[in-house]
């Protein structure tokens, strides 16, 4: 009774992160008993999908590449955030407690899911390692696979002379920035540590 | 940080049910670096929207207008499940123990929200209560405003003299059809009582 089309659009949505069988067919009936919201969101993933690019230097999502932080003149250079994902970037910034540059890695090195350091954007990350660079936070989640990436970047930055931190704990482990209040972030971006 | 048409995109993903704005900006950024599952998900939006119709009999979705199960020649004719909505219908058909026709209200009546019978499609079912209907199955869920919304219907269908019936005590008071297993669907259409 479900037709075809009903059904491969239950399944994409199914696909979206948190989301099962059960959440996309509710949302695919929304969907379908508002049609106007429905062909809002169909115009508005085409325009974004048309305006969004990754920065050529951090990585980060925004309409101009190289991004807004890349090129404020206001940001101090000299100051490295690696993050996991553009979701721990914007967690940071709401936070209006940082203001250096960042580094989006795209994930995590992982034996599982077969993440090596060349899927991530590592190689961007050690070519931006130079002489002006004074530190690099290394802001990955405190998971095991973040912090097993985040002491392999350590390694990479202190090979270059540069001084590397960490968030402090006071994260949770097991939790994700992007989950994190803001008091939380501003004590562990405050007491962060030596890595 | 954000630009427009992403925020937008973020609202409008937020306003579908069961997803607030963090969910949101999870599942945008996942558009974001799945294009193709961006692509897929906008063109099956649209060609959903074209293809799905709301059939001119019980308000079942179909591509079809009667749909497929108003027009089957194998079921019975003289059964009227009335649902609220469509994953109410979706639910009964997963568990193949319902073989009559159905009837959509697309809500309950409710004074806080203002819904009236004119709203539903009250008026369409009675139009269908006619002599050779043996029985309506009043399906409305174990809610405050399924319960009354399901004696209004009664009241209707009795009026008409025709033997209404609701599903057995047996779903939880409180859940949603849709919520319920195969099993506890089964008893309950089993010990189905007059109204
Ligand atoms: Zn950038
Ligand atoms: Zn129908």
């Amino acid at each position: 009774m479900q037709q075809n089309s009903l059904r491969n659009l239950i399944s994409i949505i199914a696909k979206l992160p948190g989301l099962g069988r059960r959440s996309a067919r509710r949302i695919a009936l929304h969907l379908l008993q508002h049609k106007e919201l429905m062909h809002k969101l169909s115009e508005s993933i085409i325009s974004t999908a048309k305006e969004m690019k990754f920065c050529e230097i951090c990585n980060n999502l925004d309409s101009v590449s190289p991004c807004a932080i890349c090129s404020s003149s206001t940001r101090d250079k000299s100051l490295i955030c690696v993050v996991e994902g553009v979701a721990d970037l914007w967690a940071l910034e709401r936070s209006r407690l940082y203001n250096g540059l960042y580094h989006v890695l795209g994930g995590t090195l992982s034996a599982i899911n077969g993440t090596t350091p060349e899927s991530l954007t590592i190689d961007k990350l050690k070519r931006r390692l130079v002489s002006n660079i004074g530190e690099v936070i290394i802001a990955t989640n405190a998971t095991l696979e973040g912090e097993s990436t985040g002491h392999y970047i350590a390694s990479l930055v202190e090979k270059a002379g540069i001084k590397a931190t960490r968030l402090a704990h006071g994260i949770p482990m097991g939790a994700e920035l992007d989950h994190m209040d803001d008091g939380t972030l501003t004590i562990a971006l405050k007491l962060r540590q030596l890595f």
